[in-house]
């Protein structure tokens, strides 16, 4: 796997620099922080604020998703890390508009650990916080340990939904609890079909012999339920589509958006072809398509493989699902 | 490179399969062709009609161009093959509102052929049609044999301006002649890291050993310029910004638009550390940057490798390429 790199170790940083060189006008540094940003237009007066964070290698994940409609800033972690909470804090000053600030994130220890550090200082400072953690992979823990669950894909709805929601003009317990529902709604399931190498390392995640696929693998390459053989898309697309159905469940009449995820090196084309099978599994139990995405909507950098998401819809959901949101990251309109 | 895939010989049908189902609203077929779609709300009364094609493997090139501020059609041939000329006609015959239609695709032998014949066939129904042939990559033949060049990233360019151009309710010469600015005006260069695979061969359509990279070398795997030693982004930033701009060549004071394009299994991150250095040699050369967009806008499947296009600007293709565009497939407002 090679990269088109300099420094790896200045690996997060020329990304940075780089995406504020192609979208001036959309993203800034947040003050006193080398490792966050926000929107240009941040902070915005009389609206709740979001900011997310994490490790870098996931693109559009953290970053892309500031914009509006979506988060006002985000701090910046290493490959595959926490951001630290000195960063959050400044995200978290920096796009404070006066109305309070949701942090919204994935489940994942040291983002936990740290954003409960930054909301603590924060509300020293006057600042009220509240924190919502994205917990929509299906293979990381069982149904009735779902507080254990790691985020995936999942993020991008979360992100839509709270995004859309703060745009309204609404409160930060409405904003939080749009994003709860949006949370407690989504369910993922993917697979990896190949590792990826942080930078810095310069080694491979894990190993995949090649006909073997991990089914239910983190996007860090946390082990997930079994390696199986690599299997035809149609038996990935039943999979998939059984593993996240099974879980909420959804039920028959259900409205649901989906979101066919790459992770990175898989073609649209495959991704495609996993959804025309995936799609007709679907319909099979009843389920209504509201919205379908298919892209790269959560990275883990050239790793190959790919998950499929569904967030279970109601007549609020539909209407912030469907609302603007603008990022040079985002595919138009939320397709 | 493991692929999600079913039978290797019906991946485009199901690509396109999967395609229909997730974009409905967007997509429907050509009537009598299976390998042609168009906008949905085609044909357009009173607008000239564009009509692209070419082979597969290469998403969003060609079918993700189609839509509003787009193409109207498309005709889609195997994985880096020419779709057939009756498929071609199909697709000008569905798109046709009365103006007359455009043809507009890349400078290959196989698509130029048959296109031909399209044109001719449909020429004989009455309708009048027009080609631009795109035509950017200054790898494939030196300049004063610029009428063999390649069609690569580039096209993305030549299919906004005209989009937009007819979206205007232009006459088909005006269209033809904004498609022809914007081909006279666009020039790539690109590196490869890693070969794909075509489904249907089962193997590698090229080999590279781990520190080398192909430069020039065009999205199919033809033969470029000359295999290097794989050097850091900065240095590969320094060849390509140089390649191209010295091609037009670019003058101080020109204001560009710039496409860092991913061939398919390069992360962004990549692809924006090499935008870093990029941006700072455009700058030192005196030229302006109107609008930058970093992403994948034309691949070859899981190629690993990128490439980097401008476009010279004036007052109208700046406002061409400002008007709004519309496909699943296009990152939002054309960043």
């Amino acid at each position: 796997m090679k990269k088109i790199i300099n420094n790896p170790l200045a690996f997060v940083d020329e990304t940075i620099a780089g995406i504020l060189k192609a979208h001036p006008g959309h993203l800034k540094r947040v003050p006193a922080s080398s490792r966050a940003l926000m929107r240009a237009d941040a902070p915005v007066k009389g609206k709740v604020a979001i900011v997310t964070g994490g490790g870098s290698g996931h693109l559009p994940v953290f970053l892309g998703y500031v914009g509006q409609g979506l988060c006002d800033g985000v701090a910046i972690g290493n490959v595959f890390s926490s951001p630290a909470s000195d960063d959050m804090l400044a995200a978290i000053r920096g796009v404070h508009g006066g109305e309070g600030v949701l942090c919204l994130y994935g489940n994942y220890g040291g983002d936990r650990m740290n954003f409960d550090v930054a909301a603590e200082l924060a509300g020293l400072e006057g600042i009220t916080v509240r924190q919502a953690l994205v917990r929509d992979d299906v293979a990381s823990a069982p149904l009735d340990q779902a507080g254990r669950r790691r985020a995936v894909a999942g993020l991008y709805f979360a992100y839509r939904i709270a995004g859309a929601k703060a745009e309204t003009g609404a409160g930060l317990d409405e904003v939080a609890a749009a994003a709860e529902k949006a949370i407690e709604g989504t369910r993922s399931m993917g697979i990896a079909l190949s590792p990826c190498v942080i930078p810095a390392a310069g080694k491979p995640t894990f190993t995949l012999a090649d006909d073997e696929m991990g089914v239910g693998m983190g996007i860090h390459g946390e082990p997930g339920i079994e390696v199986a053989k690599l299997t035809t898309a149609d038996r990935i697309a039943e999979l998939l589509a059984g593993s996240v159905i099974g879980d909420l469940p959804f039920a028959p009449g259900d409205e649901v958006a989906v979101l066919v995820n790459g992770l990175g090196a898989t073609p649209p084309e495959e991704l495609y072809i996993l959804w025309n099978r995936a799609h007709d599994v679907l319909a099979a139990h009843g389920l209504r398509i509201h919205r379908c995405c298919v892209g790269e909507y959560a990275t883990s950098m050239e790793m190959a493989g790919c998950s499929l998401s569904l967030l279970k819809l109601d007549g609020e959901l539909k209407a912030l699902l469907d609302a603007p949101a603008r990022s040079p990251f985002l595919l138009q309109g939320g397709w």
